[in-house]
């Protein structure tokens, strides 16, 4: 068994923190195994994290560790937490960045399956604890003694459920028109929002539906080949989210969209 | 035995797309080993790819599988491939990324031992096939798969050839004047052209010859230290091909030369 | 027993060549376990990977091989070498880049304990050899056997000390008056200098001092939560050097702060 430690975190790619914190992780458990996600979260931008997880946590092996290492709060009094779940275990600081993995994981398993400490115990750490660095002194061996067998209970104390972020929802004017917005933009410039096919089925059929955004009409494709080169379309990620993208191109630079942009779905 | 699988994809390191594609890896064969090569191939830049691929797959050991997912054809007729060669396996859409690989295959080894499958066996992909998302719903299983020890004949059926790129080829313009191009630039702004020693050898020998690049000429040095900091000038690169650098600095900016740029060898 | 390989080079994120390492070193030790620290130090520059490699060797098991790539000498007269230490064992080109790690094993450790060869017995090395790709040919091979057992002796002939960089050291204006530089900039922008706690320890107790940056008197706080937001401050950072920076945001930006920058620590 080769455990697997999953990272995320504002590091960037140019310093050694993501590797002094694998240096720490294999001194405690020399057969880990690492999966890079992302360094590039945007500096202490914690809701851009807590809405990245989702997306890539549910494809991994359910005894997987993910490690999250977003911490604007770092050497304040925010609390160092680990979570269980059947489809992930997670470990980070508790400033909201678990939001919406605590929230589906209890929506979908009893709270007997779903649960979470304060890493209060000190043995878990590494002995000198830094006023800067709770990835490398705290946050690191925690996840390594996670990964490596250390039930979530000797870990710290029970807590009753993380830090949640009031992130942005979709909101309904009337029945055939919800108001979402974009809320990731990815490296190819696609812009995805915070509207599910769930939202989208309760206007109707889909191709009866029209999405409004900076100005623009457009219908919902199945794929960028449906639309000429350079032209843009909207369509269902490929995690059910509603997006808008430029085949062959950017959405983001053509269209001018920002994170947050608005974004309305009608019935024809 | 721990099966290595490398990664070659247009996706960038901000997003989770490439992580995503590992924990689907890696919940169908746990012990597999991932080496990434980029994810920074410029996006849809099919050619860039199949350029890559030749200068790193034959040093890895000969039953790796090499990922490689750069498909702005995604969701449309492209077909899904997987090839087998004495020298790597290899997994992607069949837009021309194997090009070069597999002329180089065939060129060296019997058709029994250069064998190419269109992956058309649905039960190797993952249960719901998004139409965007291929990566994740179709290369990496099969990838997953292949490197866990399925036969490629059970993949898919049989195919003749992959899709064939017309990659740029040197001209002659006579025997002792030759007209390549700068194919790619690297990070060092270093210019590599797609003239080898092979050319070079027909046209004279090497001390002899005059590389013709944006109105300098140069001689071919042996490497960067036979020249001034901050002079130009021609040497064979550690691939066996003709390239344009600057001691210390960048050919690339100083000469401002780009992908494209003609180079022409001559014998004095 | 998977043997562990850190991997810092100059080499950028774009180009295949840190994946052609990884393959050459897998093709002689299929068990190796990689941990990329870094790729983006600055094209050529050794002093930054010199300052770079004590952040984060010691973190990492003792018998872990470092491999450091930054080689703006390959092709002329530079030896590539290999060393051993009690915390570590490093392989690279031999330009000073293992400057301070080979200082503070030998101030810690017998001779006896920290060793260098030259490592110039080419049947460790690939068998052709190019003028221009040694980490390839040369360090990339010499780090797998290292890796996989190898003694150090046996890869070449011993050699009394790698060559020494001048790294910037602060300097004693009175007992109570030291100045310093800027030596890092990361990521986040902390400026972080060569002033250690041994050195503020001599000048006074720290509440009691004062740091002079670009006109700015900084007391030193014990973390970023200590300011305001946008605030500067001086602190110690996670490594046990005197840092500056701005909380929730840049200092390297806001103060336009640059490596080289003098810092003055004075007691009030």
């Amino acid at each position: 068994m080769r455990p697997v430690v999953t990272l995320t975190t504002d590091f960037g790619l140019d310093d050694s923190y993501v590797g002094v914190m694998k240096g720490v992780m294999l001194s405690i458990c020399a057969d880990l195994y690492f999966v890079d996600i992302t360094h590039k979260i945007g500096p202490q931008d914690v809701p851009a994290a807590a809405l990245l997880l989702p997306t890539y946590a549910p494809y991994f092996p359910p005894d997987t560790v993910h490690l999250v290492v977003v911490d604007p709060g770092v050497g304040s009094a925010r609390r160092p937490v680990a979570l269980s779940t059947p489809h992930g275990r997670y470990v980070g600081p508790d400033n909201g960045v678990f939001s919406l993995i605590w929230q589906q994981a209890r929506a979908h398993s009893s709270a007997a399956e779903v649960r979470a400490v304060v890493t209060d115990e000190p043995r878990f750490w590494r002995p000198q604890i830094s006023a800067t660095f709770h990835g490398r002194d705290i946050f690191a061996p925690i996840a390594a003694h996670l990964a490596a067998g250390v039930a979530l209970e000797k870990l710290g104390s029970p807590l009753d459920a993380p830090v949640m972020l009031a992130l942005p929802e979709p909101a309904w004017n009337n029945p055939a028109h919800l108001v979402g917005e974009i809320v990731l933009l990815d490296h190819f410039g696609n812009c995805i929002s915070n509207i599910t096919t769930d939202h989208l089925q309760q206007i109707g059929p889909l191709n009866d539906l029209c999405v409004s955004v900076v100005g623009q009409s457009l219908r919902i494709a199945h794929t960028y080949a449906d639309v000429s080169p350079g032209a843009a379309l909207a369509l269902i990620g490929s995690d059910g989210y509603l997006e808008v993208a430029v085949r062959d191109g950017s959405a983001a630079h053509s269209l001018g969209l920002t994170r947050g942009a608005a974004l309305a779905v009608t019935r024809e």
